[in-house]
């Protein structure tokens, strides 16, 4: 019995060994909308189109110029920018201190699944709107490329510890981090703004899985 | 060497085990201020004395009715609290997140070490200061009475990793955990705004050492 727990424990220690070598770039996302085209359209005008403010990690994904108010009875967020393109669902992704501030009880999710999520009023410069839910806390989660899961011998759905700042007084082990394996992503460490800054970790900054 | 190993490992889970039976209530510090009797003089009036907003956990201390506006040139917060009573030295605890809209990189330090830390500007309903230095980012620590500390088989100074909300999304290792004996102290786990969002703490709740 004794024997299998040692070798379990050191099958542990050579892939963790492997994995110190294998840093994943973090990326920090502060509050953002996603929006359907037909929600865009109400709040920017019939005939807008998202505009690139500048891209991000993740292909085919990028900051838009645009922005909007998000607001409860409790509290107001003013210029939260829109991720584009437009997709199926309008999606709010804050902080745990941002649902502080608003007054809302979100669940901790993937993106996509908003079912029983909190909904929100939502300004744009055209026009106003309150969306029946939609408000999420994104659930911690790393992105990998199909190559790149199979160098880190993850699978898709796997929840795994992730390493960040070692060595520094705000190191921290976030568990229950989420892996996302498509062709469609590539290797990035998904964070909230709490998580970054109780972590010490900036945008572009090597967290490592252990 | 791999039955040392071994042995220590074994020797290691033990104590982990003794100690997941030993949970430390959470302790959220929001920003707050220490204020020495002559800059609270200064702020508050000649003839002031801090009064009782209402006790916390530390025997001795306690949460001020008094508060004070702090500012940079670059950001506010007004209605940061004091907390009581007056020591030999004033001192501002901030998040990372705060010290991010106050354009400060203060250190992250024990309380009491406010040597080449930044200084910020104080404001209360008697007058105004501006201190050299005091605005520090406060080390995640925990206090033990001797007692307590017994109990853990913990030394004063001694780094011990902290988990959070085990079982939840939020799960978190904090790690470079500095404990503090003292028999002025009463066992809490000391975070501010940033670590307990991040790690879906609030006060009062359960962590462990592990």
């Amino acid at each position: 019995m004794d024997e299998k727990i040692v070798s379990e424990i050191l099958k542990e220690l050579k892939l963790r060994k492997e994995r110190e070598k294998m840093p994943i770039p973090a990326g920090v996302s502060n509050r953002h909308i996603h929006l359907t085209e037909e929600d865009f359209k109400k709040l920017f005008g019939e005939n807008c189109k998202p505009t690139l403010y500048r891209k991000i990690v993740q292909p085919g994904f990028y900051a838009c110029n645009e922005k909007v108010d998000i607001s409860t009875e409790k509290g107001t967020f003013k210029g939260v920018r829109m991720i584009g393109p437009c997709r199926g669902y309008t999606q709010i992704e804050i902080s745990s201190s941002d649902a502080r501030v608003l007054g809302l009880n979100p669940p901790i999710r993937d993106s996509g699944k908003i079912e029983n999520s909190p909904g929100i009023k939502i300004k744009g410069p055209n026009g106003e709107i309150t969306v029946p839910k939609g408000v999420i806390i994104s659930k911690r989660h790393i992105h990998f490329s199909p190559e790149d899961a199979k160098k880190f011998k993850i699978e898709d759905q796997q929840i795994v510890r992730v390493l960040c700042s070692p060595g520094t007084d705000k190191e921290t082990i976030y568990e229950s981090v989420l892996c996302r394996v498509s062709d469609k992503y590539a290797l990035e460490f998904h964070i909230d703004t709490d998580e970054a800054n109780a972590a010490g970790v900036k945008t572009g900054d090597p967290v490592y899985i252990i």
